[in-house]
């Protein structure tokens, strides 16, 4: 794999005009190994800001509207200045044109709060090329299901949990994928402790049950997913019912198929749920990849 | 109040030995304005990172005994490589001695998981004065209370969700406080689900009841206090009774005085939980704080 490439932002406020020569002007690619943020910048010291991940196919950076629409989200739910999407949106280009185009790759989009009092956020973009192809597409993984400590009216109850904001504070996503790797799962399910089915640490949960696909609703305190949305999008073209609801974690085990969904990795099927095998639907699995694979946005 | 001084430490194995040149070798004071961290440096990018806050009074670090055992906790609960001890002692030390002898000030430790997939973690510092003479200490501040969504036996039922850890992912503490603000108030404590004081997003919450002093015990899922520490130590030399255990919310109502204490701000009164007043004891806050003030660790 070859290394990371890093992007700098100059953040412009979301109603400023394009300079005269043109967002592209505002974004920088920094050398292999360059510093770009400050010991006191807030996304460094408190994990205070948001991110997006797009997923590049050919070259093409994939769900845009999809990210674009969470990433101003994000930064409303934790009331950062609403990001320029125009700016970002042409950042993001460069950042995507950077990769192989015969390779797949995602685009990582940061936004912080910016140094300590000054006001002015921090942006920076991360294009990376993809370790390996995918073979877990095929193969599937193991999960985990591990209790995420929060009840499912989470985000009517208490909104400055900052449920549903995709934030740079990831250290307890990225702890709970190092205890489902204990377990002997290759991935984590977060469950509600009345025992709903969130959310994977960093994709989405998916379900088929007959002709319904099936995805947790988010107003249990987790993210839309973009390609959940992709997905039911191609489903419904396929005549397939689709669904967002309450999701009781025994359904996991009795279903047709369940998948997580993510931007660069795209459909993983689930073969086994805390080391019960589950049905695996490898036609699904292959129908529905290659219906990701092949969006033009 | 002037501007952060910031260092960089080329962080050690816990087992290195010092170098030749010493320790101090590997500290860096940097130009204000000087970036330190890559754009994927997992600190900036997921909050995977621990930190420490020192008080410094009179040029000297305070409690430090406390707060390194906690750096050491914290790390080892995010499975992160041990910090070498000595080596951030030596950093400390230069970090506070950066400041002016005669103001009150805090050092910043902050140690990530370092850029994605080197296995080498990032270490900074960051020393800063402290803003005006902390009139609060008299005054006291009125806080809000705040459901942190977790039941008291997380610790028991969900190490991975990291309680009482440290970590840089601090964006909903940082979100709690705008809340707080938003209900009129100047800090927030949070409650668990059950109904019990956890603490201040910064902070930890302490009571008093008679010739008791009360702490909400850590294994509902809170930060062990460093500062409440040397509060206990202070005050079972005045011979009070000092315990840590579960505080019903209903307690901040009906107690002789309650605090918040962190190392910089020490022990600040609350005069109003949720709008309601509270006893304010301001005879035991001047002893509490002179006596922190004069502590020489």
């Amino acid at each position: 794999m070859s290394d990371p490439i890093v992007f700098v932002l100059d953040v412009a406020p979301a109603d400023a005009a394009e300079p005269a020569a043109g967002w592209a002007s505002t974004v920088h690619r920094v050398e292999r190994g360059t510093p770009i943020l400050e010991g006191t910048d807030l996304g460094a010291t408190r994990g205070d800001g948001v991110f997006e991940t797009l997923g590049v196919l050919s070259g093409l950076p994939q769900a845009i509207s999809g990210h674009f629409w969470r990433l101003a989200r994000s930064a409303e739910l934790l009331e950062l200045p609403a990001p320029n999407l125009e700016q970002w949106l042409v950042a993001m280009r460069m950042a995507a044109a950077a990769l192989p185009s015969d390779r797949q790759g995602g685009v990582k989009l940061a936004l912080s709060r910016g140094i300590e009092g000054s006001g002015q956020p921090s942006g920076w973009l991360v294009a990376t090329e993809a370790e390996g192809d995918f073979p877990e597409r095929t193969s599937g993984i193991r999960v985990a299901t591990l209790d995420r400590g929060y009840s499912s009216d989470l985000s009517e109850r208490a909104p400055w949990l900052l449920p549903g904001a995709k934030t740079l504070s990831y250290a307890v996503n990225m702890a709970a994928l190092r205890e489902a790797r204990r377990r002997g799962a290759q991935n984590a399910i977060f469950v509600s402790s009345d025992g709903y089915v969130m959310e994977a640490p960093q994709s989405t949960v998916l379900l088929r049950r007959g002709n319904t696909l099936i995805t947790p609703k988010i107003d249990i305190g987790i993210l839309p997913g973009t390609t959940q949305m992709s997905a039911f999008a191609v489903a419904e073209e396929w005549g397939l019912e689709t669904v967002d609801r309450l999701v009781p974690v025994s359904e996991l085990h009795d279903s047709d198929g369940v998948w997580i969904l993510s931007s660069v990795a795209l459909a993983t099927p689930i073969t086994a749920v805390d080391e019960l095998p589950i049905a695996v639907d490898h036609e699904f699995s292959g129908r529905l990849n290659a219906a990701l694979i092949s969006r033009r946005e």
